[in-house]
């Protein structure tokens, strides 16, 4: 397909490190969850574009942020607040003098938003729409790009997953995911305010909380390996989940902030490939020489969650910016067990 | 077709009024809303069949209650009680002895939800949550129906909509819904609670507020009309709706409630005629034979949330339980009419 390719040559150009760098250099970026895994990766990238970030986060002691995670930046460039989406006066402060806005601020445990619906919904939809009015009223040209979540569309009946694809989730997280997701729609249709949202499939990579499984299983595989212990698979192993490399995800986003035609709009942002679960854990355990594997069967709590094979077509993206994944699950897994085998003490506890 | 004629029939049988009685008879049943217009006719309906009915309603100064709706209930067999679905202490002690909840406590004003996004978020979806997490730690057998809206949908592109059909709500109060709407299927699927949403299209009958415009455009018709005022129709009033009356609607939840076959679905509740918005507004003057017509141009407010002609498929809920709305719109205006001239002190103030 020689248009095809084309149009793809032209927009990888479009993104080219020179045109981000012009782009970002004098922009005043706001950072929500910045210091956890999604928000720091951005952070990192953003600084060396020349952007003035600001980070917010919690610090929550059971979320994902670490102040570690910002290591690699000169603390001269950057400006970290300590506090909480669901205070509206701070964030009235950070938003007003900001030209992007990436909100990662969340819960983000599925498994934890059954046991706390409503801090789920407080963080995660009071936080949401705390960020959206005070746009609205104080700095309505300000582009908003939020993190959402393959968790919104449920069970998938095998079929391949786009952007069209029914809304069925089988958790708090996920029902408040997609209303987020709607409020976004929402305040871009009726108020104009740019926002871009970025359904994301199965992040992993450096700076993940692995202090427990909730986050992310190819992290926390990860942790087991590298500790000697044994990875458990639920069932036969056999379904297919697709697994997005953090630089790639940051990579979306980036180009995703960097222009106008992305505004309004949701994309499915995941890899190229759909991996078997049993295979993600074998390569972790060859790529970390360690750990074995054990299958159980499905604990019950676990069961009314499971969505089946996932098989996303990411098309959308990749035609409207010309993004396109460039790490495989293999070269993830290894740059990931790289950057704990250094950072370990700052991941692990004691 | 015989079969499904054969089907229908079998079906009303099974929901005759002495069905109904033998039914609710010893039923415990908690509506939430119920001085409100939906709640309140479904309470005149459940004290005739002999339910022990306890109702609570807010009476929040803007919202819909009126101690009038219930004036045919003798106040011997009913309770009241005034609260908010926000108190979790006051809902605890309520549902802990409740056999079935009909939750209807809400703002359902989809233009109040633009300016007040996080009062729409308290009522509508912690009230919410708070009813679902109460039954699934006090009273997860309790059966729960919720009244939804069309406005989930957004804007409808002239297809025919029925469940599937996909969901863009254009407002905060359509988003919320589709969220409670989630949560109920959530509750449902994960922990057994019997739940049923029905998605009603444009209700209307005696007992809806008609202080001010915001509740019901054809309420609120009735009342300018019988007021000999002018009758506003944006645009060419081309637009079709589903006017769905209260007795309708009130049949469709009274059955839904009375059978586990509805547990963990959801159904629209709709009219058979999809009708012109310019058509009812004849029908209001013909009926009340007063007021004038007069056609402006959309306000910018309102443009954003148009959704365009409505063609309601509610086969589904006709097929699982035998549903046939029976009350025409020219009918149902001539009910209207005849109950706001009987008892309009007490719905227009002064």
């Amino acid at each position: 397909m020689p248009y095809f390719s084309g149009v793809i040559t032209i927009l990888m150009h479009e993104f080219s490190e020179s045109f981000l760098k012009g782009y970002y250099a004098d922009k005043h970026v706001l950072i929500t969850g910045g210091l956890g895994f999604l928000g720091s990766n951005i952070a990192n990238r953003l600084v060396t574009l020349g952007a003035s970030v600001v980070i917010l986060d919690s610090m929550h002691p059971s979320y994902g942020g670490n102040e570690h995670n910002i290591d690699p930046i000169n603390k001269d460039n950057i400006q970290v607040v300590i506090g909480d989406v669901r205070d509206k006066a701070l964030l009235e402060s950070l938003i007003i003098s900001t030209d992007v806005i990436y909100h990662f601020a969340a819960q983000v445990s599925y498994i934890d938003s059954a046991n706390m619906p409503f801090e789920d919904l407080e963080v995660n939809l009071v936080g949401t729409l705390n960020i959206l009015e005070l746009c609205k009223h104080i700095n309505p040209s300000a582009k908003i790009l939020f993190a959402s979540s393959r968790l919104v569309i449920g069970v998938s009946s095998n079929q391949i997953i786009n952007e069209e694809h029914p809304t069925h989730p089988l958790s708090i997280y996920g029902a408040h995911k997609l209303a987020a997701e709607k409020y976004f729609s929402i305040y871009n249709h009726n108020y104009g305010i740019p926002t871009t949202v970025l359904r994301i499939t199965n992040p992993y990579g450096p700076r993940q909380q692995i202090k427990h499984s909730k986050y992310s299983i190819v992290g926390w595989f990860i942790r087991l390996a590298m500790e000697g212990k044994e990875l458990t698979i639920f069932g036969d192993g056999g379904q297919r989940r697709n697994y997005i490399y953090v630089e790639d995800i940051v990579d979306a986003f980036i180009r995703c902030g960097a222009t106008p035609r992305t505004n309004g709009q949701l994309y499915f942002v995941g890899s190229k490939e759909n991996i078997e679960f049993r295979e993600m854990t074998k390569l972790v355990i060859e790529t970390v020489g360690n750990g074995t594997l054990r299958h159980v069967p499905w604990p019950s709590n676990y069961e009314h969650v499971e969505t089946g094979d996932v098989n996303i077509d990411t098309s959308k993206l990749r035609k409207e910016i010309g993004w396109d994944p460039q790490c495989s699950l293999k070269e993830g897994i290894i740059r990931t067990v790289e950057y704990y085998s250094r950072h370990w003490r700052y991941y692990v506890n004691k």
